[in-house]
């Protein structure tokens, strides 16, 4: 697992279980494709902050967006640092000892600092970005915003460039004189699964669920 | 859902949907039982940092731990201000229009300081907590940990008590104009579930499943 690519800066090198790092941008950028939400860190008045929202990648930019009411948002718009985490959690690592016992996982830790897209038609562009990231499909069906929802809504960009990733995978690692103890070791893996759709209760009978819910599942970054 | 409760604090009531927030610490209480991980966010140099880790609640704190090689508890340690962030994500929301598309989700923010629990004996029983926590069983059956191990973990506390939630449950809420666009719009349900247990490739045959672990879920807040 560990990664002969050199970190972007001292602040995103992972420092524990550095075997454990990815600094490669596909396999980053697989992470971030694949989970629906980030948690946004940002300190106001020396109190950080940590707030799940929505987002897409776009290439080199992770978009996230809000309502201009929002307290991040309005904190954000400023300039200030941000951290945005994407963490995908794939199981329970049950070892021979309380001490050796994990998870598997893969997160992307960002830093940097976020910027408010103003320009309309790069906003619209990526409000299209976050719908597609969320449900591929979706945004050719449905009314698109008009400009009272265009102008309530703040979106902003944090360039993907400091970034890191962790991925833990695999079975349990046991200090070698707990091999022999008559304990159950090994891996609990965990899915986040797609349940049946739901169907508004003000939805007319004739419309039937399109194949891009039907089918829906996230993509898999392995 | 509106919550006629008081919120503990200005920094934690909720503006962005007010309607959403929870601030009934029995329901609170049922989100950070369901979790899994948590997300901690700590300022260093004016760099907020977001860090996922696994924690418990017991009664009003908060544990989390980790190793003492770590940035995130060597930075903690100094008794700086963090935010906790425990998320359940429940389903995508579709609407008519992109703008009232939504998530339903459960979430919780505590803001507070963290204070290291040093005591042996208490740090060996809020690991023993974060173990029950994520696999209710297993802390009995494992080899416990040694002094070295013990000494080599830091255990750190949040009061649970500068704490609000947000909910959002329940089918999309469209403008009163779109109602009547021909698109599919409701509910897509996401759960996270448990997939079937994998045996370490050195666990001896003779060993089976337990029990806790063949039935494993989480308790489920509603």
């Amino acid at each position: 697992m560990a990664d002969e690519r050199a970190p972007a800066s001292e602040r995103v090198t992972v420092k524990r279980f550095p075997q454990r790092a990815v600094y490669d941008r596909a396999a980053i950028d697989a992470i971030l494709d694949e989970g629906l939400i980030c948690h946004v860190g940002f300190t106001v008045d020396s109190q950080p902050f940590v707030i799940p929202t929505i987002y897409a990648r776009d290439g080199d930019r992770l978009y996230f967006h809000g309502s201009q009411a929002s307290r991040m948002l309005r904190a954000l718009r400023g300039g200030i640092a941000v951290c945005v985490t994407v963490t995908l959690l794939d199981g329970l690592v049950l070892a021979r000892s309380a001490f050796n016992h994990s998870m598997n996982y893969r997160s992307v830790v960002i830093l940097g600092t976020a910027i408010e897209v103003a320009d309309p038609a790069a906003k619209l562009a990526a409000l299209k970005a976050i719908s597609d990231h969320v449900i591929p499909g979706r945004w050719e069906e449905v009314r698109p915003p008009n400009h009272f929802e265009l102008d309530g809504t703040t979106v902003l960009a944090v360039p993907i460039a400091e970034v890191s990733a962790k991925i833990r995978r695999g079975p349990p690692i046991d200090d070698e004189g707990d091999y022999g103890l008559p304990v159950w070791a090994g891996q609990l893996p965990l899915k986040l699964e797609v349940q049946a759709p739901i169907a508004d209760p003000r939805l007319a009978p004739s419309i039937g669920v399109p194949g891009y819910i039907a089918n829906y599942r996230r993509p898999r970054s392995g």
